[in-house]
């Protein structure tokens, strides 16, 4: 609703520039009685933090999160749990380098977002991209680590399956072999291609972009909510809010259209708990509401903008300018966005369950009976 | 926010099931003075119509729109205008054919929206697919021709790329065709190939699916909003919620992923009225923002789920069964769905006008001046 | 969040002009599976309608609701049931007496909402008031009657206790007295007194205020949420939401400022189902929250702006001039809000209470137990 | 919406506990390029500071304020300015003074929020209330800051009105004698009263109630929004949200019970910008909507629920006991409530302002003209 929130009964708020003095979030809604530490939330940022590789940006932040509120101990607690009340987490930025932004403080980077700020709001923050900066997804990746809690018998795991033109070989998936690598690839046999490419990107100062995809195991059928609180829609939302997302698919996605109906439509038979689908290609969701098959969604990122290369471009005093992106950057920004794609999915999905659960008093109708699970 | 509501400042809010008195919509926060008749609506339900055509459904809806609230006329005014209060909106169905439910009562439609429904809620209205039917994208259209009204300087447009494998060739795009064949094609030279495969596939009782392209031309920069109500998360959303969609993407898209930097960030030049860009692989959207250049969508569209083969399913009793879905139905919802499309991206540009001329007053700065437009 | 509607999970869109062709409301976030038929809400229509007495308006309307969608009746079902669905509701406007509304189509009626439509929206539907006037309370009592069947356990009752100068003799209240006369009053002794009181201010051409007085008994400890959306404040909005009311006060309210913290704070005993309070000054809340004690409220309703005696006011012209307002009106527009009052209470509940299932899957703590209800 | 924000397009969303590290608040959608720095905002933190006299709360907390996000400063703006994007302030809490809470962190204590959080969530901060107390309104003054440099033509201003019996006498009222004595009293003669009648309270290890008046001048016709989001009813609901209100009046308020229409409602004539009221019964408020007038409002406050003297309660345990409540408390919380009315008032007309920008683009209509100012 409000331009820096998302969610409805988990709603989290973001702030923060790259190069403030910190950025954080307070969630709103959260169920009480969770067992919450910062250590809870410190492990998934620590998957996302920057400084780690190569192949991901050189800016060493810790990333350390602190909880501020929401979240209390006593002796009658088990450890420390969520109160229900606003819960706030701030991450400090350490390592904003000493600079001298002379050079980009006036110019419109292309493919970056600083020529509609400009346009739009007249001022910006231009060191390190300000409110546009991908630090900002680390208060993401804290939310998710709540709203996991949330959802504690859904498992939400992502994967790169795409970098540049090279795609990983569906028939070698294995999701043991995604935190073996620096790449999240689920495909053993695709790393060196990928590594190669990134190699040969990161040499030429150029990038590349990437698909990233994420499913969901264990949501029961029923979340979600027609007509515009689909599950499918919030999850279009919420993904593509990722910076440098381009577009975001459920399912068969895109190849849905080459597909028949006999193809497309997925056959059901009868298991012990509900209906059991013969394939998946509706990627966990029909009518806007989860089906109890697992949630499948990709994700595309575009290359990163930010690039050696002498690129043609304009400032704001309107002159014509030649313009090379120096600094520390990713080249290839899909690759961290694997917990950012993890960390929306669960936010939705908690979101969904809550209201889910404020709807219809939770749980659902099973085939044969006659009232809720 | 609400489950049947979409937009922030421009609200839609929609009612209604395929089978019900009616349908409709209530369209809240319309600026008022604009010039709105039923007929200025009309010419958009028009083009959804169905009953139009061989490859559409067969139903015969004259979906003639009444405007019950939220409109004057009197000596002062130049026609009938809106009063900036809610506008009420209804169709009337009148061809809900009779027909015999008790075969799909208990059924759950393999790639219909029942299953999850009745795990959900328990009971449900089945009649034509009850609340989850297509018959509710008429409201979207109406909505949408009002939308229109309040961003009166954008052209919002789409057209069919795709049906099945078959894709429109982008070198012989002409706006003009779109207009002059069933299909909202942009080539004539497609037209011909469309119409031999949705031939073959109405004949063999099948579907197929479809890739739905929509630009809106004369945006100005700066509309959306940093971080969670980005212009093209909102798009996602607005999009995503439409009936069969399955996957959007904005500018280059999923084809991203494949470029280099260099390939992907639109270079810049001066012009008279801001910076003109080289190429538009952003789709017209940086950082959330429009960047003046024109927004480009692209929706994927899933075969329709009814087709005439026996498909196997489970019922609410736990039975398995085979299902053969009869009735009067397109054999490629992605036709009817171009209008739709249009006005979902115009719902949400108008909504996106109005949120930025309330945080920042309106218009836009360029380069070289330090006021707004 | 948008203009015309209220309410979170369950939310309310109300529509319409007074003399429009009809005027209704959209329910969206309804439960499924409970009974609801149109007759369910009209009984409340019927409490308010007008034309029931010398003292309310005498413009004749049946007010008769028709639901059109968001239910479902088959075999299976126990009688018309919600879905879960939208529920529209309408109600054909009949009475609009031909009128010549040439003597106020320009002219802003002291009171009334004349002067700041204008101002705001530069065209306004003059006609008894158009959006303004209080028969857009019907659609608040029809959706007040679905919100009681989400609250199913909560009684929520209102009465008058004062018109004019004239207070209840709280000593002798007796709710059954509440519907054995004109004006819901609860003290039997006071009608005779308010009948004269009215009789004089109607012979007089002149209008009275009220205090209206709502209690909603049965709703469990823990509705509510701090520190926006606190129970108090939620009732507070929707009840000064309602057309000529003026003031609003929770429990002991503006007597508050005269007690001691001795006389203020609520003593508690230990009861069965919790805590037993020795006194209700909180009204039922605490902290934003339901504490189990009965919900108690008052509004005061200012007099009806439309009265006979010339008035000096001005027009769109910026004329300085002389207006009476003739027509048909209440002396007493508190007499009618009655309903309406009972209908925003309980509205404001059942939101409440589906937010706090939501947030924390329903029930309630109570001392001595370490798990909920 | 969510629970811990309130407002629309200018949005804050509060968090922290009376004894948490710190506490603070998201301030989302404020319009670029406005002068802003923490010293703005420190001013009115310093106003509602405890520990300023004999009669608020001796607690000991500097209150300061950082700004942690959504401002910039370079050489080509005038000092630092707002970005458009979320402003994160924070407070630390200093004087957390180390205290033994066994007695009360089982216990209810009567008139405080203790009894419904334990309902509602099982697990609660008792630490000095934790997020009930009324050190979270420091976060409301530091938003109110804020809100005020968006409507830097109105003046928003309070006084307090009534301390337990004792009303000012409004023929003295004068309000630079506001911020001359300890409780913005606007008239001197009644100070010594409240002096008098505190001393006796604060001896007695007693507390009071009080009535906090405020005027928001300034305010051009046309703010606000029917029929949900109506200027007094968005103020009901702010000012009721502040700790300890039971009760909000706008203008004549309860008052309007007794009046006759003659009496209340306010006549015009016209005047140069527009015209001109020969009363303000109606608070600056008709329709939902700002007349121009002063926008008056009243907001009642209970006496401090802590007192000296014991009081029956039960504990989590379900235990009758009886408790005394120490500790470093307001006699009268309703002094240092004051700024707090103040700021809330400016949030929502901020807001107010905002969302009208929004959808009709600004300014108003004036008897005479035809088009907007």
């Amino acid at each position: 609703m409000s331009h820096n929130s998302f969610g409805h009964l988990f709603r989290v708020t973001t702030w923060g520039e790259s190069h403030g003095p910190a950025l954080g979030c307070v969630i709103d809604g959260c169920p009480p009685g969770l067992s919450l530490t910062a250590q809870d939330i410190q492990v998934w940022l620590d998957q996302r933090r920057p400084g780690q590789g190569r192949f991901v940006t050189q800016r060493q932040e810790p990333d350390a999160v602190r909880i501020l509120s929401g979240v209390f101990e006593d002796e009658r607690t088990e450890g420390q749990v969520t109160t229900g009340t606003p819960i706030s987490l701030m991450i400090e930025n350490v390592d904003q380098r000493s600079k001298d932004y002379s050079e980009i403080a006036r110019a419109f980077r292309p493919g970056h977002a600083d020529w509609p700020y400009f346009a739009k709001y007249g001022v910006r923050d231009y060191r390190g991209g300000g409110r546009s900066s991908a630090r900002e997804t680390a208060a993401r990746v804290a939310a998710g680590a709540v709203a996991r809690k949330i959802i504690a018998g859904v498992t939400v795991r992502a994967a790169l399956v795409q970098i540049g033109p090279h795609r990983v070989d569906r028939d070698r998936w294995d999701w043991d072999q995604v935190g073996q690598n620096a790449f999240w690839c689920p495909d053993a046999g695709t790393v060196a291609v990928w590594e190669e490419h990134l190699e040969k990107i990161r040499k030429a100062g150029s990038s590349t972009g990437a698909v990233v995809e994420v499913e969901a195991i264990g949501a029961p059928a029923g979340w979600g909510a027609p007509l515009y609180a689909k599950l499918d829609a919030e999850l279009a939302s919420a993904l593509m809010s990722i910076n440098a997302a381009k577009g975001v698919e459920i399912g068969a996605g895109f190849d849905s259209a080459a597909l028949t109906g006999e193809e497309n439509a997925d056959q059901m038979r009868m298991g012990n708990e509900g209906p059991v689908f013969q394939s998946n290609k509706a990627g966990g969701i029909l009518g806007g509401l989860s089906t109890g098959q697992p949630v499948v969604a990709r994700v595309a990122f575009k290359p990163t903008s930010s690039i050696l290369t002498p690129r043609e471009t304009v400032n704001e005093d309107g002159a014509e300018i030649e313009l090379r992106t120096r600094g520390r950057h990713d080249p290839c920004v899909g690759i961290r966005a694997v917990p950012v794609v993890e960390a929306m999915t669960a936010c939705v999905l908690a979101d969904a369950f809550l209201r889910h659960r404020g709807q219809t008093g939770g749980g659902a109708f099973l085939p044969g009976s006659r009232s809720r699970t």
